[in-house]
């Protein structure tokens, strides 16, 4: 079932003598299956290949894009049965959630499809020319957004359809005209290999050029690092930790030609919980925070981590019933024996810190690899005074932060890092009371939430799954939605550009009938 | 006439003991008036300023940041002809040009206002809840594009209106809604001060918040990188030497916190001369040419500084009549000593580099501080093997590179590092046989300009002028033209939130009434 060959455009390559294994959190071993790392030559055959693919595929029109995302979906959807069982056996993950997992893979790649098809993604931009106006005339100017280059995604182990091999990453660099080269994720190599093989059916009955997808095999210190340097690659998208994030970003921004990184990194997704809405339904309140604090064993980039709560009667009521809930939560396998070890680890360190004391008390490691619920609390002045409190937990923990009143919350919100997520469990009265914390609040995230949880990333148009540093390396962007495309392109404008030279998005005749920006206007109109 | 002062929101300070002169190459000498530098403190102050007037700014209206711009186009036309007259002492550039330049950079701020008023520059997305959604319902989605905070400017020598104080990235940035710190080029300190002023005025009269606007006086070793080190600080804008650009982006991506950050730096603007086009009309070609070499002394950053020519019985022609109209071109006063000593010393350069011989001489650097043009040549073969001849030098200076072929030509422009501009000079028939050294040059530029000259760029809706490495640090955006606007912004995702606290562009009535995408469909229709 498996060959344990990169896969290098439509050639395979296993010269190394190193190999790789999945470690499985369930099976509490190796699973057998041998994965070959790629060599330098590799990776000098991927680039090459991308590098030739990029000339050719850039020049597809949107609709073969299209078809070229939803096959991909069909070829991964025909896996069947197959693919489930082995992401399982390498995650730890239960089949409801991989099966949802593939069907919102599937929903990302065919939402770039209908992206392509309306086309206004491109922002087309017209300025027609003035041949008479005074004192010099005006040249007729078009602009558009074009691809790139060849671009490396590094595959998340939390979810390893959705943030891997095809995921958004890959799916909207595919659909902006950049190949893709996408470094396997070592926690599921079998994973990669079922993916990697679909996307490759997918290009070659949709006649894509050789190389527009490779999949590499190695870890990120030296094939990661080696693809980040490569000339050939003119981007990266990166989701996992603020420390390989971080190596990549360095690397990225010291190469003699700069490239942008996309890098989600690290989020504790702080939670305001205000008053009113706390005694109004403190039931609620509490079963929505312990669903999200736990939901998939707490391995979110958007779970919750933080809860900022005003100290109140109803304060150790909610905290209470919390704790009740977390306990009665039965724990589960982690997905790999880094983050399992990482887990108890930062849990364990966290109580080590100034002025922080256990609610439920965080378990010891075993080589069970689970993770179970873990509270803890403390003062919101010494929250403030201590950056080390802000470090990820990945996993289902979460810190109380105690504040005496508004203007400390406020002041407490203010001494945040970036996030990805700040929710507000409030009414509109509380919100209208704590606007200053929500104001602050809003300094700090990609996405502000209202009486919700943070966990769950709707997969649509206006999505932002991003934010300030240290949430990601990049806080213009977002990795998903739809404009998760826009990372990897760049506007070029053209100017008298001869009409049979022009791209189909800048045609007077507006032949794609995208809306398009002319003379200032907003228009589907075409150009007389 | 000039305080001398640092101008720190409405109040100025001058604290230090080391003052600073403006040079005047025509007067060839220092200019009397002296301008203190900033200390660390009015760094401090500034900053400290421009974090607390954010708060404010950011919650302006678009109208009243449409009028803020508008009356600081006003302030800069009412300080009259003493403004003029003072930028011409301080960059020996003619009068008709500052005249003209003015008028641009007040039709930026219009420009801006423009935008502003028409709305879409937010790209507001809204995705309605789906309650009914199953598996699961799909929740109210709304984002928007928010201004990121303290922005520095760098203000350029060779605009002293159009790329300085008050220039595009100023213009841009306060449109955004983030607070500008302009650090004032020393090359022109008086006309900081005064425009400067005008700036504050129009922030008094808009009853903009304290701190809107400040511009401090230094060099960039210290002042600069002080301020792009300042954590209140969120992006950088430059123009100016790829060494000083590379500098703060090694500072900005350095930082605890990077930041972005736009630096436009070096480009020599290759243009293709194709056989048919020389054929049609020699003399036009040769003054077109002529013409935009020599234009403002060569000092722009799309002046071309490349010609690339297939070997023809034409091309002596051309070269012929070119070198004639260049050695007619009376010599100028260039804008400041260093460019002026570059210009002559990097001319001189050139010609040590091997295969490169002479045209028309460059010449030696005198204390008149004038420029003349120079033209030199090399074979391709030879600039495809020394990136020395790559290095810009700016001032009226052009270097031809002779081609065998077109295979040659493309393999030439393929060695190309990342321009602003790339041109073609070509007929139908010389665009279509030349399709892969125009392909090829579409990927090295910011803007492809056929049958035109570089110089002169447009401010306008469809402009880009910024270009893959080293042209800028972020070939993702461009420093003229509306989308100036869209660097110092970053998406924010509202989830659920109540109608009465989303802002005004996310409102279901749609009271601004902007385009915005609704469910995947572009429409300006309000949300019933």
């Amino acid at each position: 079932m498996f060959s344990g060959h990169n896969i290098i455009g439509y050639s395979t390559s296993a010269k190394a003598g190193k190999k790789l294994q999945a470690f499985s959190t369930i099976r509490q071993g190796y699973l057998p299956e041998e994965f070959t790392i790629a060599t330098e030559e590799d990776i000098e055959a991927a680039t090459a290949k991308a590098a030739a693919a990029f000339e050719v595929y850039k020049k597809t029109t949107y609709e073969e894009r299209a078809r070229f995302l939803e096959a991909i979906a069909d070829e991964i959807l025909a896996i069947g049965d197959a693919l489930i069982q082995r992401a399982m056996l390498e995650s730890g993950l239960p089949e409801a959630r991989l099966v949802g997992e593939r069907g919102r893979t599937m929903g990302q790649l065919k939402l770039f499809a209908e992206v392509l098809r309306e086309g206004s993604w491109v922002e087309a931009v017209i300025d027609t020319a003035l041949p008479d106006r005074k004192p010099l005339p005006r040249v007729d100017l078009r602009k558009m957004l074009v691809p790139i280059g060849p671009v490396v995604v590094f595959a998340a182990s939390n979810f390893p359809f959705a943030f891997s091999t095809a995921g958004g990453d890959t799916a909207s660099a595919l659909a902006s005209g950049c190949p893709v080269i996408v470094k396997a994720h070592t926690s599921h190599l079998g994973t990669n290999e079922l993916v990697a093989t679909a996307i490759i059916k997918a290009a070659q009955k949709c006649g894509m050029p050789d190389g527009v997808f490779s999949s590499l095999v190695g870890e990120g210190s030296t094939l990661g690092q080696g693809l980040a340097k490569h000339p050939v690659i003119k981007a990266v998208g990166f989701t996992g930790s603020f420390r390989a994030g971080m190596a990549l970003f360095k690397t990225a921004t010291e190469r003699p030609v700069p490239i942008p990184v996309y890098a989600e990194m690290s989020s504790i997704n702080p939670v305001l919980v205000l008053p009113r809405k706390l005694e109004e339904d403190i039931d609620k309140a509490a079963s929505m925070l312990a669903g999200s604090i736990t939901l998939g064993v707490g391995q979110f980039c958007t779970n919750p981590g933080l809860l900022f709560i005003i100290d109140s009667p109803h304060t150790q009521q909610l905290i209470d019933k919390l704790t009740g809930l977390l306990k009665a939560t039965p724990e589960s396998t982690m997905l790999n024996e880094v983050i399992c070890k990482s887990y108890h680890e930062g849990t364990k360190n966290l109580l080590k810190e100034k002025g922080v004391t256990t609610v439920l008390e965080p378990q010891d490691f075993s080589e069970a690899y689970k993770g179970g619920a873990s509270l803890m609390q403390v003062a919101a002045q010494d929250f403030m005074s201590n950056t080390e409190l802000q470090n990820e937990v990945f996993g289902p923990s979460s810190l109380i932060i105690r504040c005496q009143n508004k203007e400390e919350m406020a002041a407490a919100v203010r001494s945040l890092h970036g996030q990805l997520t700040g929710t507000i469990l409030g009414t509109v009265e509380d919100a209208t009371e704590f606007s200053d914390c929500i104001d602050a609040l809003t300094e700090k995230v990609g996405r502000l939430i209202y009486n919700g949880v943070p966990t769950g990333v709707e997969v649509s148009y206006a999505m932002v799954h991003g934010g300030p540093f240290p949430a990601t390396s990049d806080a213009r962007t977002t990795s998903v939605g739809a404009d998760a495309i826009k990372r990897f392109v760049r506007p070029v404008c053209y100017q008298d550009c001869p009409e049979s030279f022009l791209p189909e998005s800048l045609k007077n005749a507006n032949p794609l009938g995208i809306m398009r920006k002319v003379n200032g206007q907003m228009t589907k109109e075409p150009i007389s």
